[in-house]
């Protein structure tokens, strides 16, 4: 596997572009942004769990119900989301206009939003520029960054990736853009996140594949707290690399991966798939809202993964953690109080806690008790903007990571009035 | 029921004390708290549901058993949590120390500590002073506010109360104290509550009660999120009114107060009882760490008690909620998308939501959408110091009350270096 340039343009036959058409006022921003293929894809999508979907979600639900897309269409400053009818009609003629302009089904389409809930969607500004934004398309990375401008909200970095592979002695490509830094929680808080791939690979293993991968990333991503109304994530796939089509085993669900050892091809894709994933939520941890570092917790030792993950994400989310992770303060016991009430069965007294960074790693907690360590040392250690708290739970041999960031004032800052 | 003043010594035959022992480094505060009764006590108690509990919470459970108590001694400055068989020694030594003092039986002593986790706690300190706090001990109005003083941390209030009702004829009192401001998340985290009485009531009425209201009150606070693993409520009732004992049907459990009408005793206690913790639990609120704001979260309208304390529950606890509160920031779809996250089954698209502070009441939502609102006047009832979100849910006739804060720059800087 090796990184490639030009994100969601590497892979054969996709487009990407992106315009200004005036929804965020007073932005000189991109605000609108399409991705298309030349050629039939499989696609597969994952959605927000919020039970308040946004239009956008809800029409990108029926959408990639035959598994086929062309085209993703997305906008940013304003969700779409709590507008009722009106909204459902904006985001269906979301897609219509685009479908018309670009000649395909408008089944074809996903659409995405993301900005502020609450607000009616102007559609007519996107009715008045929708030829322009089939024009600005392009195959290059050019079209890919004005596409990716054109999502992003309170981001301060772009998050893409493109990677290549092998697969059936042909290269395999997959490139990926996405946009979240607040409002990020699992399962899938805002955040949107667009990868296109030119495998030729079945829908059933595409979606197979991109659960496995959310599982392990996206969904293990916490920023605040809170799940939006708009997140999803959508994979094309055209099948121009000509490999012989990877089809995965029916019947398996997620998490079997290990099943899989015998598909060569989809393990292939699959484990390009999770390091495309992974890299898109260490960057959207990295960039939460107000953050300064990065905080990566993984849970070993466990008896299963899903009691790592539990325990991780109660540890990355805990608002005292990611206060003392600002302050580099080796408060560990705040470590262990979040493990507590995280709902999982564990015994304290086996518990150990160490953190660790490029400045070096130290144990701070064995047996669930004090061990005399440096404070010095511990706030140079978490001082850095890469840090990791590693927990020990000696019961078993499952892990998982989570990531998560710093709870900073520019956090405050910056949701104290998201809207002005 | 009227107010009254000296706090947990308003109730007769109940005296208390605090002292500096040293426990707090570089502070003139008190730090050592004692509450003792001069008569045998009905006694209950609850506590944190944590699976890393302190050592001083173990040591409770284990006296409360028998639902006997004379006596409560308590310290800030360190939690006694997370320090093992060496922990669980020195929280047992402080029970004993005291007993010896007052020449009960250790198991009539509950022990409390709050303060930084995983530092053993420096029982020599308690122990050198341990006659002196016993001097301290008064039954008047200095009393209670020297043991109070002694188990503040982080707060910036004194958060205490006391109430007289009649029964039987008799003038009955409840008094209170309370500390928590940080760490406080249902159900019941860093918080301690101690509560004194002088109605004579069996320990099983008095347990009853104790869990009716804290279910709704304590267990409906919320500042961030974070779960303590010290938190306890104790309440001891010494029998000194004289009133004709508060005895309750046998069998009703928590949440069937309904059923109770016939036992009127046990209505008139049980009302004032809830009313002192929910005073308690506003004062905690509003002192939350860093909070400039009291926000009250109320769900009516709703199918069941049940489903209005959850959905409630996640708006209030929602950071970008919190965060728009400080804004003053009328962003009401946080508040449904809050609640589309809670977990719950309701329909959005009948939800109505206002603002409310005694600068007005204004509603920003209505079936789920928004509604035309002057942001102006929005921002000006947000301004406040208590602000209500009141959100319809019309499906029923139940509801919840929650209890919170915003989410401030101050909050950061508290809990980014809460050690140091």
């Amino acid at each position: 596997m090796k990184k490639i340039t030009s994100g969601v343009c590497a892979p054969k036959g996709f487009m990407a572009g992106g315009i200004r058409c005036g929804i965020k006022p007073g932005s000189q921003k991109n605000d609108l942004s399409l991705i298309y293929s030349n050629e039939f894809c499989s696609a597969a999508a994952m959605f927000t769990e919020n039970k308040v979907k946004a239009a956008s979600v809800l029409v990108s639900q029926e959408n990639i119900a035959n598994g086929k897309l062309r085209a993703v269409i997305a906008n940013s400053g304003n969700a779409n989301a709590c507008t009722g009818k009106q909204g459902l009609d904006a985001a269906r003629r979301m897609a219509n206009l685009i479908a018309d302009e670009l000649s395909i089904a408008p089944s074809e389409v996903a659409v995405a939003s993301t900005g502020v809930i609450g607000v009616q969607l102007p559609i007519e500004k996107i009715e008045k520029n929708i030829s322009a934004l089939k024009t600005s398309l392009r195959s290059d990375e050019a079209g890919h960054s004005a596409a990716l401008e054109a999502i992003m909200t309170t981001d301060t970095r772009k998050k893409d990736i493109a990677v290549e592979i092998e697969i059936d002695g042909k290269p395999v490509r997959i490139g990926a853009m996405a946009k979240g830094s607040g409002m990020i929680h699992p399962n899938m808080a805002t955040m949107l996140g667009f990868i296109t791939t030119d495998a030729a690979i079945t829908p059933y293993a595409l979606d197979l594949s991109l659960r496995c991968a959310v599982k392990k990333s996206f969904n293990r991503l916490t920023v605040d707290g809170d799940t939006s109304t708009n997140d999803m994530v959508v994979i094309m796939a055209n099948g121009k690399a000509q490999n012989k089509p990877v089809i995965g085993h029916y019947g398996l669900g997620i998490g079997d991966t290990g099943s899989y050892l015998k598909d060569k091809d989809f393990n292939v894709f699959n484990e390009a798939l999770e390091y495309v994933c992974v890299e898109l939520t260490r960057m959207m941890a990295r960039d939460g809202e107000g953050a300064t570092k990065l905080v990566t917790v993984t849970v070993s030792g466990s008896g299963s993964e899903e009691k790592a993950e539990l325990l991780a994400k109660s540890v990355a989310s805990s608002s005292l953690v990611k206060a003392a992770c600002f302050g580099a303060d080796a408060n560990w016991g705040r470590v262990l109080c979040a493990m507590g009430y995280a709902g999982a069965d564990f015994d304290p007294s086996k518990v150990s806690v160490s953190f660790k960074s490029r400045a070096g790693e130290i144990q701070v907690c064995s047996e669930g008790q004090t061990v005399p360590f440096s404070e010095e040392k511990a706030k140079e250690i978490l001082s850095q903007e890469e840090i990791e708290i590693l927990i020990l739970l000696s019961e078993g041999s499952h892990k998982a990571t989570v990531w998560g960031c710093d709870l900073t004032y520019d956090y405050v800052k910056i949701n104290g009035d998201y809207r002005s």
